[in-house]
């Protein structure tokens, strides 16, 4: 079956690849979005009644026909398929499928898939070369594998917060949902390795991947620190940008707006911004010192404008760089030539914009233009499609 | 040849797979360590004199022999090879290399590969089903292509800013190397992918990423929203958490630490929480009032301790969590029975803690006791076991 994808952007790398997603909002889906945006053909699993409880998600308030806008980007160029899976007889058409698959996701909480008769023992049974990744939020055993699994609580729990905002800020969140996103990220990583091996072997694999343990994977610089001195890297006073880099690492205001500073020698910076208070401390101190550094550089960056400190930093080679909102991103030229956007074609005859896959290859885009499936949209199609109305028991 | 890891951990899913490092710094070595950890032989490529830079790029101060620490962690189970790329014999032997490799990753910025002889034409030639992979900082073209891909420039110039923090807080930089660890995520699925591919086709590819095509897929919701609003998703005003997300969800202050709420429709939360002023409004005003929602929250959840507002919570079954730092987190059971810390042996015979690869595979961790390299230490080793010595070309 040529999908659209095909015969838009010709052979993608997952061709021919199936993958069976039962998941919920965010991290499982977008591990089954990059996996169709590399060509895979991912047929969400979802109950009859309400589905992916993702599309009831709002974001802003923003719809796109019944289902939330945040359905829409994270679930685009994927299948529906509806089922309920404490029917007998539905679940042997699930089983049917699934021994069709290549790869199965799922991110329900620890123990429900065993319950729903399709845990990996049963369903390694029926597919010895599946590939069964589950996502979870604390692991599947322990004290806190039945917490629940959100973001949010995640990253306040993995020490996550004590790395943005500066040192007597409130523990400060990643503004974005960066537990399920990274989380998602990896099971695609685990998924492919997978893949990659079944292909010699001729086995599948069970994979297991947590959003506490993707979160701590992500603080790796910061826990090898603590592990190794015994004391927690602490936030800067001032303009804290990474509790592991010492001054001048960065943003700072400027007369008119926002200044980013990378890491910079002392001396190189002080020579170009003519910082006179700077010449008290030398590169040994950019730790021991760092907050005072800082808090000088604050007040003397105050004095003028973000244009007039990018200049004197780049006609000398140092890295800084304003500061933009995405507005201003939106109008530049290396972000119009970067293509990032792309059109997904609703039902209705209107399309919404969003990001493609970011990874290009052999020079090309990876567009998809298909939107995210209503509810069931596809049950119809893929029974006849897999003859899953021979019920194999 | 069997590896260390092999001897610890039996067989690998990436097992047989080469793979050339020439990278610097997070991005790049990110990706590497990833497929170390799932298998893959590793050698970074470095030069004779300095190496990888990031062996000098210290944090908080903190060495291991010669090499910073930061450099132990990302590059832990891989070998070094020193070549110097500007001597044809040394050149010759690289490409000896890369015509028995499976995978080149390099994070150069654009044209230094091509200046070097080694850019993607040439050594397609050499080995037709190579993978060729090319992380930049903002694409290979356009008018930003010679800029410095550092991750802060970069989450400066993203529009990520102004996702953390408040509104009336300056723009909030991650307080960690976000850029540099998703764009190292996202090649390792480009990379995957292209195995994939690569085992039915036998043809390898080219992929390319840059930090800000993963920052900005890192955005995809915020980025969809506005481009379907034309309105800027702005920060709460207070106790933001996620620019597209109502109240209450957010980190709230108590008596004595912090609160974590996840999405709780109103109702259910005020009834957990006895907050009669909440009374006043419905769901259908998170986003509308989400400011005013929230500074009453943060009113009301001062007056009483975390372990006061938990037990409410959870009693009804609502979604919270206390915020931990890394100490109080690493005294969890949970987190111990996750053990998710690994010891790296070092040549001396000390050692040092760090985090395994989170993924599990049937129910195993995959450990790497290896430590990273030291400079040039697998030369020749290599040359001896490639037969480098033997120029062809």
């Amino acid at each position: 079956m040529k999908s659209n994808t095909e015969k838009n952007m010709g052979k993608r790398p997952l061709d021919g690849v199936l993958v069976l997603e039962f998941c919920q909002y965010l991290s499982g889906p977008s591990a089954g979005l990059r996996l169709a945006d590399l060509g895979a053909r991912v047929i969400k699993i979802e109950n009859p009644g309400k589905g992916d409880l993702c599309r009831i998600l709002p974001i802003k308030n923003q719809w796109v026909g019944d289902d939330s806008l945040l359905f829409h980007t994270i679930n685009r160029n994927k299948e529906s398929f509806t089922a309920n899976l404490k029917s007998p007889e539905e679940l042997a058409e699930i089983k049917n499928l699934v021994g069709k698959a290549d790869v199965l996701i799922h991110n329900f909480r620890p123990g429900v898939m065993d319950k729903l008769g399709l845990g990996y023992e049963t369903v390694k049974e029926i597919n010895p070369k599946l590939i069964f990744a589950e996502i979870s939020g604390y692991g599947s055993k322990g004290p806190w594998a039945k917490k629940p699994g959100q973001d949010l609580l995640l990253q306040a729990m993995s020490g996550l917060m004590y790395s943005s905002g500066n040192q007597k800020d409130a523990p400060t969140p990643f503004g974005l949902a960066i537990g399920d996103m990274l989380c998602g990220a990896q099971m695609v990583q685990g998924i492919l390795a997978a893949l990659v091996s079944r292909n010699k072997t001729g086995k599948g694999a069970k994979l297991e991947l947590s959003l506490l343990e993707s979160l701590l994977d992500f603080q790796f610089e910061l826990l090898t620190t603590y592990f190794a001195s015994g004391k927690r890297p602490l936030r800067s006073a001032v303009n804290n940008a990474h509790p592991l880099l010492g001054a001048p690492y960065g943003i700072y205001a400027t007369s008119d707006s926002h200044l980013a500073i990378a890491m910079i020698p002392l001396a190189d910076l002080n020579a170009a911004i003519g910082g006179e208070k700077l010449e008290d401390f030398d590169q040994s101190q950019v730790f021991s010192h760092r907050d005072e550094i800082k808090s000088i550089l604050a007040e003397h960056f105050k004095q003028k404008s973000t244009d007039h400190w990018l200049g004197k930093l780049r006609e000398n080679g140092l890295w800084a760089m304003d500061v933009k909102n995405w507005k201003e991103l939106k109008q530049e030229r290396g972000y119009q030539e970067m293509q990032l956007e792309q059109e997904v074609r609703l039902p209705d005859g209107k399309s919404i914009l969003t990001n493609r896959c970011p990874i290009r290859i052999d020079g090309k885009r990876m567009l998809s233009e298909k939107p995210a499936p209503e509810l069931g949209a596809d049950t119809e199609k893929i029974k006849a499609a897999f003859n899953l109305f021979e019920i194999q028991s």
